[in-house]
């Protein structure tokens, strides 16, 4: 597991192992930036989750990567800047994707849901750490970027519960109230973070599918009644078939 | 929200106001010890959330409540204790608990997991910061914390594993891997720390109901393509029942 890997090893053997020796002055160049930054990202993300985010300094990256400070600066001017990026790519840009989904007027709810459950668990099962480490030191962000953070969680939760609310009243869902059914969709996707690594039984993409169908389980399943009746009683499990073919009657009255 | 409040407010302000003056160095009784042990584990949580377990002393404690330390003395003897209560309610307790309800020979696979749905969501919407305590300060707890914290989460997740199992086995639920949905569901129980408050538009007992309903809809929900069918194929959601038709035969001759 991720969080006992960060235990028992040091940030910076970690680094020292993996990054590319980058104590020239020059400017960086593209390939090279990349790996570095990666690097940052994944080193500070890694003293952030253990030293706090207010008591790692600049220097204490720098140290853990073998870098100077001002060699550090060829590509990152403060520790800010490290958490802003990781808020714009965890939450902002995330929340800008799910609000194009919920637009999108040729899905039905049932393909939104697919949509914006799918690059969740993917952000989430990517970086676990980094999502983990937005949710512990978000009281320790900056102002600004506290407030950014939290608007863009808002902003996800809101595209949740567009699509469950589009889903109930079309009928494809059940009738579940979209602000609980919103959280629970959304505890399903990031509590990757606290149980996906690269070393669990299944990959990314196959956790990804089967939780998207999980999800569309979720809102679509037989009412509770209906889903006890299978291991109860077959005249219940008969008013859930009569319930389903009064649905389908509606839905070919509507289409014809 | 509470994070929200954690940050507006000192422990100091919130615990002068609620907890009893007690520095007198008779043992306390009853009443007052329960009053005064709920507070010890209210404002430890707050401050060990803000300030992280490491440094938050016993004396930080003391100076919150407006108790000096040797009245608090009186209640706990270490800051390891306050944590060690935690970890013995909120992990250890629960996963005994669970672990019967699996063990329970007289329940359906659906009933088992509305079981352990239910105390599960109820015991982390009752007491939300102390779940995210526990999970943000793992890594800080003393190694036989530590041992016992990641053994309980463990009996937790088998405790899922089991109930997913046996429904699969049993035809109670869908073809689903047990793993996968275990953790889903888990996160889906677990997220209510992170959105719930005692302001939420819904109070606990609706919640822990629905999402317990929610549960049950992702494990034994229609699967995706009829799902997908109610939105768009008659042909589709008419398979759709015909598959239920047939798991009602299949039911109706065992039981006959």
């Amino acid at each position: 597991m991720a969080v006992t890997e960060g235990k028992k090893r040091s940030a910076g053997a970690t680094a020292a192992k993996t990054v590319p020796a980058a104590k020239s002055r020059a400017e960086p160049s593209g390939r090279r930036r990349q790996l570095v930054d990666a690097e940052i990202y994944n080193v500070a993300t890694e003293l952030f989750s253990t030293k706090g985010y207010g008591s790692t300094s600049l220097q204490d990256i720098a140290d853990a990567m073998g870098l100077s400070r001002p060699a550090l600066y060829h590509y990152v001017r403060s520790k800010e800047d490290i958490i802003a990026k990781l808020v714009a790519e965890f939450a902002e840009s995330r929340a800008h994707e799910l609000a194009a989904v919920v637009a999108n007027a040729e899905l039905t709810a049932t393909e939104k849901l697919r949509r914006v459950v799918i690059p969740t668990v993917r952000n989430v099962a990517e970086h676990p750490q980094r999502f983990r480490l937005l949710d512990r030191c978000e009281n320790e962000l900056p102002e600004e970027l506290f407030k950014k953070h939290r608007a863009a969680k808002r902003a996800v939760r809101d595209a949740f519960v567009a699509v469950v609310t589009e889903g109930v009243a079309a009928g494809e869902f059940q009738p579940i109230d979209p602000s609980t059914t919103a959280f629970s969709l959304i505890g399903m996707c990031t509590w990757v973070a606290w149980w996906f690594t690269p070393s669990s039984p299944a990959d990314i993409e196959t956790t990804v599918r089967s939780i998207a169908d999980l999800a569309v389980n979720t809102v679509t399943g037989a009412p509770t009644t209906a889903s006890k009746a299978q291991a109860s009683s077959p005249v219940e499990a008969l008013q859930s078939i009569r319930r389903q073919v009064e649905a389908l009657e509606i839905q070919l009255s509507n289409t014809q």
